[in-house]
């Protein structure tokens, strides 16, 4: 049976060889000056409850609840990481505190380029009606209507997949969108007064909570060259085609292939929340990219991140774990499906890992202790002033 | 080519022979003393739109837009509303604007019954350690834990389906229901001191909003004997297990059928995030139930409902369109993608319903205008003082 060692002045460790021996070659604890085994707190309830050890304070051996109970009160989220901890060791992989890993060999964190053709616009000397509290805009040229949808995809003529009805129906992004840079007049059904971009926005954002930052996404896409319509089903704000698509020019019917979804730097999400857009968009084969719009140098925060974490490799046409020696993989963060997370919280972890040379990783403890995994990667998107990740399910 | 005019002070109408045989046969307009066929906005935009008809005020011609403006700024949400009716006339059904229509026959609003079973609580005298922040608790009395989780599927003992760990972990939900019917002895384990169910909740709700509409939903169901569990996989609050349910008992694991989400009355949601909620259960094949909690009397308002539709029925084999004849089927109710709905909305429009013995059709018109809709189903959970509702996607 395996032996630990509690102190509350001294903390844990392991002194006698085969136990010793065990854990080295698990990659459990961290080696002293002294030759003795020091164990992290997570390690230690992980060994006490699933390695079968026994932990010793003095002479009287304590159980997993009162050997977290020297630790929890400094380290708040004990359990939670205790758990993110549990689940990766019981899939034979290694993990370590963030505080032990000295990263010698950085990994270099790409990110995935996506193209861009600079959108091409025009004058268009037209009048267009805005709807004000309906959040949408008529456009009756019929012509003009038609050229608009299917050039740029604006708006939705007539009826969608069928040839009929002549109007072309524009949300409050497209109306913004063609007033500012297109020209197009936009005028006030209810008053017949002009109306200008700015000034729909500020409506817009009395109404629906966080306008800016979706027209701010809306635009940077569009004037790349992307169409972007809604991706209300998929459950996202938004889905996106690669420049050249439109509705018209293939004999099928193209289907979007990434979901994008804004996530506003001053809001704050449940993890449930955030996490049920991600898996919308996992459910129907989509990726799912995540942006934070209006970053700030100043904005970003210490957030806490837990864990290095490491997997497999291939040697010799076998699979094998990989460990402290090799180039570390994830910076893992661990949460559980009741607490929050913001904008600039997932921004500034992500830059965090960058500057390591690692993935984030998202652990995401449930109310039953399981555990589901999210990668985050950043992609570069020329030009833009925002960040933008992907996010893909994972399981290890 | 149907022509229909229209004046400031008069309203819209119809008066050649010809127009008014074709309104007449279609159920557009209503007939008024002097024969001449009145019509309203809705009516009148789709006619110019998808039946050629020509408006006329006066000698002048006029388009969608000219005449929206006259009722733009009293009917604040007429194009969505424009955009909810133009859908269902779409698909060769009949809708009808909520004030001309005189419900004789009331269908019947039964609801689908619940089974309920009275949860057999018992005395236990056991302690189990709080984690605060984590909002876990730990039970390490292994033959207490395993019967705890096979007998009633409280927390998640050892590893989630394999037989591995002793540990009883229990979430926040789980805590506070076995110390107040289990009697179980909460202690926290920052302190060492014990903590009431009472505390327990006011100090989950300081990190979690709308904590006690969860608990009492969660309550609720547990008392009656169904199991609940998080639906976090579903991307919902809960998923329910009907009485009798339990890990042990099959040989093979059983699969919930139910989720439930629980929608606090005092909460605003945007009707896309609301959306999202059903479209993961929808996803995997689950029934969604919403769960308003709390609501009491007062609360209910008098939110705008629409239009009364009409589907189809089979006469002689056929199925034909059901007209103002036959007995309405729903109350639909118009919004957007980015509108907002609180608990208190939705339970006042389902009341409503249920007193004109019609259900409740919510029709969610997106950025692009294509329609998604939802209907809201009561079910009777026996002595519940909750409301709660189906709600499926549905394709008219």
């Amino acid at each position: 049976m395996m032996e630990i060692r509690f102190d509350p002045k001294k903390g844990i460790w392991a002194e006698d060889d085969e136990t010793y021996e065990k854990l080295r070659k698990n990659y459990f604890g961290t080696k002293e000056r002294g030759g003795r085994i020091r164990l992290e707190i997570e390690e230690a309830l992980y060994l006490i409850t699933f390695q079968n050890a026994s932990c010793w304070m003095g002479k009287k051996q304590i159980g997993f609840n009162e050997l977290a109970s020297y630790f929890a009160k400094k380290d708040k989220r004990l359990f939670i990481k205790y758990n993110a901890y549990r689940d990766w060791r019981d899939r034979g992989l290694v993990v370590k505190s963030i505080d032990l890993v000295e990263i010698k060999k950085k990994r270099k964190i790409r990110g995935t380029r996506y193209p861009a053709e600079k959108l091409k616009t025009k004058k268009l000397r037209v009048k267009i009606y805005w709807y004000p509290d309906s959040l949408f805009s008529v456009l009756e040229d019929e012509n003009l209507g038609k050229k608009l949808f299917n050039d740029y995809w604006f708006g939705q003529f007539g009826i969608y997949k069928q040839e009929r009805g002549a109007l072309l129906k524009l949300n409050f992004l497209e109306t913004i969108f063609l007033a500012k840079h297109f020209g197009v007049r936009v005028v006030n059904v209810e008053n017949g007064k002009e109306i200008k971009p700015s000034q729909i926005l500020r409506q817009v954002t009395k109404e629906r909570e966080y306008t800016k930052s979706l027209y701010g996404v809306y635009e940077e896409w569009r004037l790349r060259g992307y169409v972007v319509k809604t991706g209300f089903k998929f459950g996202s704000h938004f889905r996106i085609y690669f420049p050249g698509a439109s509705p018209a020019k293939e004999e099928k019917w193209i289907h979007s292939k990434h979901v994008l979804h804004v996530f506003p730097k001053e809001q704050k999400l449940l993890i449930s929340e955030w996490a049920r857009a991600v898996r919308v968009a996992h459910g129907v084969k989509k990726t799912f990219l995540l942006s934070v719009p209006e970053l700030k140098k100043k904005d970003y925060v210490n957030y806490p991140s837990d864990f290095i974490t490491y997997r497999r490799k291939k040697v010799g046409g076998n699979w094998i774990r990989e460990t402290l020696e090799d180039k570390a993989r994830y910076l893992l963060v661990a949460v559980s499906e009741d607490e929050h997370i913001g904008g600039v919280e997932l921004a500034s972890i992500l830059a965090k890992a960058e500057s390591m040379g690692l993935n984030v990783l998202l652990s995401i403890t449930d109310r039953e202790t399981s555990i589901t995994y999210y990668v985050l990667n950043k992609i570069k998107l020329p030009g833009s002033r925002y960040e933008y990740y992907e996010i893909e399910w994972m399981k290890p």
